[in-house]
């Protein structure tokens, strides 16, 4: 961001930002205008809520979940509107949760690679991490089994407190991680609660899930019968609606509800209610989704603008997959080309206005497998279709020459 | 607030809600038309914006309170709005401030009463207190002195971090503390730093300053010369504007400032920016102050409402000042009339229909000094007028019979 400021013709294709033209400029102005012409709807938006959250939101966030899932019925009882917590954007869901559930020392065990940010908060409570590879369909089971056999063997599985997984278009890789693949890692994870000697939790992270512009949606974690005391699911509106509306929610397990809800009364007593009854009025008004589908069109049309810039410009020994969904495209380079930071590649890159992520940012502290430095994560979600072409342009055109 | 859902006849002089009928529905209607029907500004208010906040509202917000401490050049550099920090509310900065300075054992000096919210957040993170009685212009210095000297003795100053304080219209008891009591109060605990062996920052929570209805302003303690590393700011757009616009701040000394900074961008990354950018117009525009001058006229009548009901209603030997702001009255009770949760007092009111807050709440648990149960404490800010009048003639009624 600081580099974008002082670099006025730099091409950000790092930037984790959402596209700014399709923005629901025209939505939330009559949204907000709904709320605010009706006296008694406007004076309760603009009143403290409850720390929980709005019960209409509540309960349509869950409607919305179990559908998503696929499932008339709630038999097990794992899309209650009253294990539903509404919080200000899924980050400060994230923070709850690793504040609440774990203690300085302990290990939480996440993919190969991983969504960043959520490493500064692991980084900021003093917790140590393992990383399982991703495969095409999520993380490598065997490598999940391979860990928490070897964690047994060492004494260090009771400090394993959960597995963080971003289940849909992952932030970096673009993995999407199969049903198959949630049910094997919870009956993994249940199978070493004994020796563990407390639960050990699922967090699926389920950001990018509405950002889907191809294949069919893949249920969640809540949908593996017997598991609802184990999932947590996190998930946002702000990335699929609009990034300055900060709501974000998580569906916990009862036994968890009471003390997270706490913990976020202490941390603000409830989110701002105003920006609750905003998503709420766009959910019931069908707004939210119409939005939703043009943003999938729009993402579509840039994921393929770079797409095709990638297959014109990029060597054809970098391997990367077109996206179904989310912001990012994800490219692995020959292993003897670092992407790093002090890279050539990436000082090269710089010089020639364009910025990428590097992968290696992208990968916890674990230094029980090697850290691939040859990786890198690209963003088509700020970008603007020139921009997109541009930059991988002249990205492919550095690459050549090293 | 349960309790108010379950009997819908309960008169509630307990909850810390704000005025409903005079919430900015208008204001915030026309801002948000003026945000919204500009493309290029609405696509800023609707897009991320950065963990610090807006550059606009810290400046603004900066430059309203040196106004308010009535200095013309900010020679000390004290107010650099560099230092300011945008926070989900105030509530987010005395999290963050609690998390970031104190460790568990640790003691938080709070005055006795105190605001209770902050008490939550002292007990999640396993804080102790110590209790300093009020005055009527502040904290009793002879206290402070004695419980910092009485700490040197015992070896605890070490795990001293913070004196915390409610400075205008303090919750619970409306006092509003001096000038000159913030600069002693500051003096002493720069005294005890060397032997603390670190900083002791005196926090300043001037949630209410805004809400003043009698008298002059107080000018906050970075007024006070050569201590501008030494004092934490912390205000609120919320309970003088809406409460469902959740955007406070804090200004922080320098060295300070990176380490919350980062843990807030832990917590959420940032303040919704659309919240951000409707207090940036309401304070550029006018209509913040506009609506506040609406709001103490409001307040005032609501005050002298409840004073003259307890005038006519409440016995002769129950203490209690006319407030000059905020949103609350202090009453204490001869002392042998308990006025706690499981006090006749309290059930009797309870089948009244009329509903306070218990003094002793508002006490942190402090084993070294008596803990007064004689008091309660009454709002004016939620109730109408005619509330008010029924309420304080039910309470002085069983009062009376007591």
């Amino acid at each position: 961001m600081k580099m974008t400021l002082e670099r006025p013709k730099l091409i950000s294709l790092a930037a984790g930002f959402t596209d700014r033209a399709s923005l629901p400029v025209r939505e939330v102005g009559e949204i907000l205008h709904e709320i605010l012409f009706q006296p008694k709807v406007a004076r309760s938006a603009l009143q403290y809520g409850s720390t929980t959250g709005d019960e209409t939101l509540r309960r349509l966030t869950m409607e919305r979940l179990q559908a998503g899932d696929g499932l008339l019925q709630d038999e097990a009882g794992a899309y209650s509107p009253r294990q539903l917590l509404i919080t200000h954007g899924s980050q400060q869901l994230l923070y709850l949760l690793t504040e609440c559930l774990c203690d300085p020392g302990d290990i939480i065990l996440v993919e190969d690679p991983t969504y960043f940010v959520f490493l500064g908060i692991v980084q900021s409570h003093g917790l140590r991490c393992r990383g399982l590879r991703l495969q095409s369909d999520g993380l490598d089971l065997a490598r999940l089994e391979a860990v928490l056999g070897s964690l047994k063997k060492s004494g260090g599985l009771a400090r394993v407190k959960m597995l963080f997984m971003v289940s849909y278009f992952q932030n970096p890789s673009g993995v999407t991680t199969s049903l198959e693949k949630k049910r094997a890692a919870l009956e993994l994870l249940r199978s070493y609660e004994s020796a563990a000697g407390h639960p050990i939790y699922l967090i699926e992270d389920a950001a990018y899930r509405d950002l889907r512009f191809a294949g069919d949606d893949v249920p969640s974690a809540l949908a593996v019968p017997g598991f609802g005391d184990r999932v947590i699911y996190a998930g946002t509106y702000s990335k699929p609606f609009a990034t300055g509306i900060r709501v974000g929610y998580g569906r916990l397990p009862e036994s968890l509800f009471t003390v997270i809800n706490r913990v976020k009364g202490n941390h603000d007593f409830g989110t701002s209610n105003l920006l609750q009854q905003v998503l709420r009025q766009g959910l019931s008004s069908g707004r939210y989704d119409q939005h939703l589908a043009l943003l999938r069109r729009r993402y579509r049309k840039k994921a393929r603008v770079m797409v095709e810039a990638l297959q014109e410009h990029f060597p054809k020994n970098i391997q990367w997959e077109a996206p179904r969904g989310g912001l990012y495209v994800w490219a692995r380079l020959p292993r003897a080309l670092s992407a790093g930071t002090k890279s050539r590649l990436f000082q090269k890159a710089l010089s020639k206005d364009v910025l990428y992520v590097p992968g290696e940012l992208c990968y916890a502290p674990d230094a029980t497998r090697r850290l691939p430095r040859n990786e890198m994560r690209l963003s088509f979600g700020s970008a603007g279709e020139t921009e997109i072409r541009t930059g991988i342009a002249r990205l492919g055109q550095v690459l050549r020459t090293l």
